[in-house]
């Protein structure tokens, strides 16, 4: 992997000045320690650990990976010892409640962290990512018992977490699960099942595992109304969280994968596993429970594509001002050099600039949508927690799928700009491209983010959510109608007012026949994520104009970023004009070919 | 990698359908002997020794892959001996001259062979493949000594051939080359350098290795104008191509890569190995000679496209037929299953019709294109062939770019088709998006494939290329314009049109400002990929058409294909909408930026 190094001009930029991130913790309550200084500091901290310890276990993690025995998994080298410093410097509990150790801040700070671990290590990441899921469905939904006995060590980091969905037969369709629990005499259950693709399932990091696991109590409704959420550790545990014996779960094998190599991904087996409902003991709601963590490895995904993007960027960029290769079209740039280094040549420029223009609108998605998770949990009235979260569930499909989608074209880019050097493994391009190729597929691939999107969302909630967007979005170019933000106002509102009119065409005909929202529904999603990124980078040239105007901070800088958003304008969003007319091209195509007729 | 199937249905409408090879192959010189079933048993023959000999090495060539050692290079179990039967069913004479032991055929069939060994084991194919460069550069250009001392065992398989090209720096820049040849008193040469990424450079399956090598002559000319091309055998041979004693020449180490890793990637180090010119003993003619070898591998590439394509369909295709996953939006299609198969999804469909729209075509282009090479080696007049040959300039970068952009989204969809499951290694899936990623580096990238269209081969002709392939599609939409034809003509008329309204305002900008044509170099070459699809949807849809009026042959078959070609024009034709745009959005927004400003 090319060295990593924490854009910390980037981070600060989006959380200062697009996103007022202090204005924001001002706004919560309770988050009034967390002060601009505070928030440096970790932000300076992060850096530093993803840099210096992250970072230098990556290439082992992806060469050496993870190996499996009866025993357990043990993990690449390097990865147990970063997960130990991490422990010390108190980071697993930055976001967890002071009652059980935590430090309580807004779990926003968590993810900015997460950016720069990820694009330093995202497999190593994905150990404390699955904690974090684990430790927030405890929160949110254990009884007072589980947490005095889960949290304290979840947060300390000396227990992991997991989450086990999938089972062999069903990924998508959680409703077909076999895993099935069995109620103890003393009111917790035997849980007997085989889940597979459990990240972090097992390891040699933590003296305890804690698996969220999904299962059916004998005799519960068929389908996703008989789901039942237990908590199951590797090791039973008393109420003051104290090792006793070991539970009947065990890692019967690791896959072998195309990439996060260091993370291992387990088949896990429970035998008469010892578990306990999350909660005060309700069977049936395990869905709903689950959604809390889902939720949040979407959010954590689409992280996963912005890590990476950033990366491969990064990557392609250093090679790219260094390699000479020919002489550029309108005459020699380097005369000295026996060729121009390839940055002059337009193409070459135009795969950095998708790059850049994709990964620094990522940031800001995935940043807002952290901070509207912390109005989820901290906002002071309950139609401001509301509203947060109505924009969340719309606002979440679209940063999970459209900005892995759009971070495996980075990553793939990355590898096209060190040309026949990307191919090859010592340069670290095309790990990030097996390690990102994940991302569109697990925690609910694309196509589901995209009926999750159409249905659910847009046309589920007759298109308020899509409304309260676009409402957002109106009132901004209201609010910026200069000559100056023309340039990207034009295209914002045409892209605003056609987006209104495509869904309600595809409603119109979904109503009438339900596989036009799926036949729609991929191109919908991606169109989708162009228009937020067109918000997005209207709204950094506003910043950016407003500082040149005012003569403040680093001109050079803002100016960039204003042609960064030419680029935007000029070459990545025109891709809506495909999608635009491709998703509302029908549903016949699709359904009129007989299944025998694919292939004769 | 998911059991592959010869498609001979496929390969047999496209060939007796579409390309007519019979009466093609009848209007060349010399090609009297290929009959309708000498061809039929060829490919039969093909077929079987694809799935039954090169299909089942292709898991290990991946897991084990090469292994180096000072005394040379290793390939994976089963490779040595796949080549071996190879070699014994007569595959590598084929189409070689029958002056020296080769059987005569026009060269078109070898590529209806490498699609086949290639979709069941590219990497192995690549050993032949290679060789195959090396054949046709020493027949057009070896001197009658050359040809009879290298050509009689290259063609019998008992030597196979390599290109070497490439140093540590330069690649797309050739004219940087430092491999230096220094006249020896025999007339022979003494070549000294580093030559990397040679593919199929070293290894255990062949007696001799013939290099074809590109140094330049001490004190030749600076740049491509001093490129001398030379045969470097492994070991020396006698004129008799008795071998002698070994050569300067050897594999220092190899690669370790992405994918593809049955194929030795080598470091080949020249230490005053002996070398003798291409030819009658011409220096500085080495680039015009090393382009017969290159245009054949750009074809050889597009072929790679197709084959991966047409694996990751297959391995698509059947997961989605079994795979049980919720139940369709419009009812139950399987009640009596726990759930239906994911095919009944709109948005599956659309991924299987991607790949199935894409790869026909594929098919259809990199066929065209050999029987294109066929007629500039073997068309009966002056006219024919350089009509074939200025056709085939134009279409190769197309080809080369397009089939390998398009073959790499193709594997990408068979990774999604299987969910969580494509990741996994032991499914297969994964394996091609691998072993497809390095089609779009090798034998120049795509963005140097786009640059030699729209530079050398459009505007460099003052349009013409393009003109005479926009007359063949408009002759073709004259001559069938029907009522039951205009669902396709009328697009196709459209972006016919486009296509050279689209050139002469980037090549009016161009001749302003040169960095207009590399800014809509990639844009322009994929746009050109769409029509020349659009044209071969058409003409297939054509045959249709008849075939469904006149009740010959398969009806389930002709409805596919109208299916398919309705699929194309519907999701696939309207990308060049976006590429339209983007092409001629001018490079300002690409060059604004300092180089500088990309990073802070």
């Amino acid at each position: 992997m090319p060295d990593y190094k924490a854009p910390l001009k980037e981070i600060n930029f989006v959380l200062n000045e697009v996103l007022d991130v202090n204005a924001h913790y001002e706004s919560l309550e309770g988050a009034e320690d967390l002060t601009p200084d505070l928030l440096s500091a970790i932000i300076e901290g992060g850096a530093q650990f993803a840099e210096g310890v992250a970072a230098p276990c990556n290439r082992d993690g992806d060469e050496i990976g993870c190996t499996w025995s009866p025993e357990g998994v043990t993990t690449p080298p390097g990865y147990k010892e970063a997960y130990q410093q991490f422990v010390e410097g108190g980071w697993p509990s930055l976001s967890g409640d002071p009652e059980f150790g935590g430090q309580g801040l807004p779990s926003s700070i968590a993810v900015f962290i997460n950016e720069m671990t990820g694009s330093a290590n995202w497999a190593w990441s994905m150990y404390p990512g699955l904690s974090h899921g684990a430790v927030a469905t405890v929160d949110e939904h254990g009884s007072p018992a589980q947490k005095a006995a889960y949290l304290p060590k979840l947060l300390e980091g000396t227990w992991t977490g997991t989450m086990c969905l999938t089972e062999p037969h069903c990924g998508s369709d959680l409703g077909m699960l076999r895993t099935k629990a069995v109620k103890n005499a003393d009111g917790t259950y035997a849980i007997t099942g085989t889940k597979i693709f459990i990240s972090s399932g097992e390891h040699d990091m933590a003296e305890n595992i804690v698996h969220m696991v999904i299962a059916r109590v004998e005799g519960a409704p068929e389908g996703t109304k008989g789901i039942s959420l237990f908590i199951v550790p590797k090791v039973n545990v008393d109420a003051e969280g104290n090792l006793l014996d070991r539970n009947g779960v065990s890692c019967g094998s690791i896959e072998h994968k195309m990439g996060i190599h260091g993370n291992s991904t387990c088949v896990m087996n429970f035998d008469s596993a010892k578990g306990v409902l999350v909660g005060e003991g309700a069977e049936n709601i395990g869905l709903r429970q689950m959604f809390t963590f889902m939720n949040a490895a979407r959010l954590g995904t689409a992280t996963q594509g912005l890590s990476h993007g950033e990366a491969a960027f990064q990557g392609g960029l250093a090679y790219a001002k260094e390699r000479l290769q020919m002489r550029s079209l309108t005459g020699p740039k380097n005369p000295d050099g026996p060729a121009d280094p390839i940055i002059v040549h337009p193409d070459v420029r135009r795969m950095l600039l998708t790059q850049k223009s994709l990964v620094e609108a990522s940031r800001v998605l995935v940043y807002w949508c952290a901070t509207l998770v912390d109005k989820t949990e901290l906002g002071k009235t309950e139609e401001e927690r509301k509203e947060a979260d109505g924009m969340l569930a719309f606002l979440t499909p679209i940063a999970k799928a459209f900005i892995t989608e759009t971070g495996f074209e980075n990553a793939n880019i990355g590898v096209q700009l060190l040309g026949g050097h990307g191919f090859i493994r010592e340069h670290g391009m095309e790990q990030i491209v097996r390690d990102a190729r994940i991302s569109m597929l697990y925690e609910g691939t694309t196509g589901i983010q995209a009926l999750d999107l159409i249905g659910r969302k847009v046309l589920g909630t007759g298109g308020t959510a899509l409304m309260n967007f676009t409402k957002v979005v109106h009132e901004f170019a209201k609010a910026n109608d200069t000559e100056a933000m023309a340039p990207y106002l034009t295209p914002l509102k045409a892209i605003n007012k056609q987006w209104g009119e495509l869904t309600m065409q595809i409603g119109a005909a979904a109503g009438e026949n339900p596989d036009e929202a799926g036949s729609a529904s991929v191109d919908y999603l991606m169109y989708s994520g162009y228009a937020v990124f067109a918000y997005i980078w209207a709204k950094m040239a506003k910043v950016a104009q407003d500082k040149l105007e005012a003569g403040e901070g680093d001109a050079a800088y803002y100016e960039a970023k204003l042609k960064t958003a030419n680029f935007y304008f000029s070459r990545i969003l025109p891709r809506t004009e495909s999608l635009a007319t491709t998703m509302v091209s029908g549903a016949d195509v699709l359904m009129a070919m007989d299944e025998e007729e694919f292939y004769f």
